[in-house]
């Protein structure tokens, strides 16, 4: 059996936005910028996106930007908002410890530059605490960036009353909506949210394309200098095809939230019980205030790593961490954030689920991952250890409630 | 009849590379960062497209940097070189003053944070001049960027000798070449090019992704941080369908220099005889030191955009300037930097022809342009001044040699 269960890394672009792009790359070929035909039915295409996109979260055409996807998005939001409140000495960024790295690293760069950077905590739920932003607001804040939904657990977190608190104290609010966008209902007005990103592929789009919204008034900074385009905040000739890819599947993704949240939830109820009868075991972040899709859980005495290439050997795809972070050794610092200490944050597994993922399906994962896990302590010296109480265990022996 | 010949602006994507491109959508659609079957099957084919487009320049796979596009290239380039400079207390960069706007408005950002910028005269013809670029050069300077061949008019920079210049004398030596690539046979190492920036829409590739070649021991800066992409230098989940796409067309191009050179020379020499019968008309840049699909006229009493509106009519599509500027109403920066006065600045034409023209085309093309000039010149009240001798003209009646 296959499974794709990662759609939190990325998802398979649609049949319907294929085909919704595929004239955009050998007819509507034209530069937007270009006053002929070609380039003029380029240019109503992609002001026919801007304003789909706008409609769909609530903003105003002239508030879209196109990007190349999420993480410049995230990069470009930070950096105005810097920008704008450095004129006015301001020079102070409040965020969380969980975000993603294309905000953390962006933050981290700013800090070089002498911004000073507040991370508040996301506790072992993986919540933020609106009033904790709320007191770590200064006099010379610029910023709050808070994630919608954290890319590794799937919580969700308080925006709407983040952004509430936001504007009362007359501070920027820019979320990563990345992991949100296809599964929760977001209207920016409503959410007194001033900025936003989002990323085409993470909603059976295309890679390589994403939107920042920024409320009308709100200055950008050029990421990418050049050309005029995007209202000359975004240098490059328009990815027309992407564009209009992203826009279908963003439509598409948003029309079904409701239906596909009912059933997502059904099946993440099945796998949290399913895998909570794996001894000493336990779900990593708040069980209700998560996207529905998400499953996130912690073992003892296993390396991802290895838990994921024999679940691959069984044909599933799941993932430990996020994709971004995959590469690296040091353990997720999404779970350290919510408590969880090294040893347990190495044995981590991410299953994201999809539109077509089947109950036959989830059974199986439950099935494969209770084995896998029981074949590798078979041989891990560091479960011994726990077993023969040399170490203690880091959760109880049973997690069902 | 239906001529695009606009191809310097974009082009169509070729059904080869739009082939090329559909698995990647559907079937390789893991995130390259995943470490299961799909995920690793896409990172495969991430590594095997870096080492083809290595391949095609004479680099090294590890020297191959995925972008967005050639904006985000020159961007990452310029400030990366600024970056390494400004460590060694070298702050002066040199360019010239027809280069494109993603590297003059980066210049001008590194401006305003205090670097100097010098930029070289690029004369009457269009072409730099090596030896003046090296008497730019001092103790301080980090940087010569310099385009291989102009995006408006076309003529082909002498890189080789500018790139031998600033070996010798230990500068860092970047090129534009998005008009170029597919035009004329680069080599890295040959021609000492330290940085090198492509577009891959310009070559019947996807809109929205490109290449800056950084040779090896060179440390980028990100211009968009975030996940360990790109070996930690570009964040953002890898446009693998628009790269792989990027690719196949780069290939292609390469492949055909010289077969295409050799038709688009006769057609060019067709379209400059014929363009030169109308009086007070000049070509733009040098005759022979220039891409072979280009063609860039000034003609005397003229508005531009009125030239091609009337030429759309006629179902050609040809530009004015670029396209990334035809929304200003300032006259070309490049043709003022010929020499150009900006009455005539204002009323050129660039043509640019692709692998499917014909003659007749070209043909079309001669006999529109003249019939839409002088219609145009019919009801022009600055072209009346210059008949009645109230204003002097700046060119010859005929410019036929």
């Amino acid at each position: 059996m296959f499974v794709y269960a990662d759609n939190a890394a990325t998802t398979a672009v649609s049949k319907k936005v294929v085909e919704a792009m595929l004239p955009y790359y050998t007819e509507v070929y034209g530069n937007p910028s270009s006053l002929y035909t070609v380039g003029q039915k380029a240019k109503e295409a992609l002001e026919d996106a801007r304003e789909r996109v706008a409609k769909l979260i609530g903003a105003k055409p002239r508030e879209i930007y196109f990007t190349s996807g999420g993480s410049e998005a995230d990069n470009q939001a930070i950096i105005s908002a810097a920008r704008l409140g450095a004129k006015k000495g301001k020079k102070h960024i409040i965020s969380t410890k969980f975000e993603h790295h294309a905000v953390l690293h962006t933050l981290q760069a700013l800090e070089k530059e002498g911004f000073e950077i507040t991370l508040v905590d996301v506790h072992e739920n993986g919540v933020v605490v609106p009033s904790e932003i709320e007191a770590a607001i200064r006099e010379d804040t610029a910023l709050v960036t808070v994630m919608y939904a954290n890319n590794e657990i799937g919580t969700i977190q308080p925006i709407a009353e983040i952004g509430a608190i936001c504007k009362a104290k007359g501070v920027l609010f820019h979320t990563d909506a990345v992991q949100a966008i296809s599964h929760v209902h977001i209207n920016v007005v409503e959410q007194n949210i001033d900025m936003l990103s989002i990323s085409a592929h993470k909603f059976h789009g295309p890679k390589g394309v994403g939107v920042l919204y920024a409320r009308g008034g709100i200055v950008l900074t050029n990421v990418i200098n050049g050309g005029a385009q995007e209202r000359g905040k975004r240098a490059g000739t328009e990815n027309l095809a992407g564009i209009v890819g992203m826009t279908v599947a963003l439509e598409d993704a948003i029309a079904h939230i409701d239906e596909n949240n009912e059933k997502f939830a059904k099946l993440q109820d099945k796998l949290i019980d399913g895998l909570s009868k794996i001894p000493y075991s336990e779900l990593n972040g708040d069980r209700n205030s998560r996207v529905k899709s998400n499953v996130n859980f912690c073992f003892e005495g296993i390396e991802g790593e290895s838990l994921l290439l024999l679940l691959d050997d069984k044909g599933i795809s799941v993932s430990s961490g996020s994709a971004c972070t995959s590469g690296s050794l040091d353990p997720s610092h999404v779970l350290l954030a919510i408590g969880r200490p090294h040893e347990v944050a190495h044995g981590s597994l991410r299953i994201s689920l999809g539109e077509d993922v089947t109950e036959e399906q989830v059974d199986y994962i439950v099935k494969s991952v209770t084995e896998v896990v029981e074949y590798l302590r078979g041989f891990s010296p560091f479960w011994d250890d726990l077993v023969e109480g040399k170490r203690p265990h880091v959760f109880k022996e049973s997690s069902i409630a």
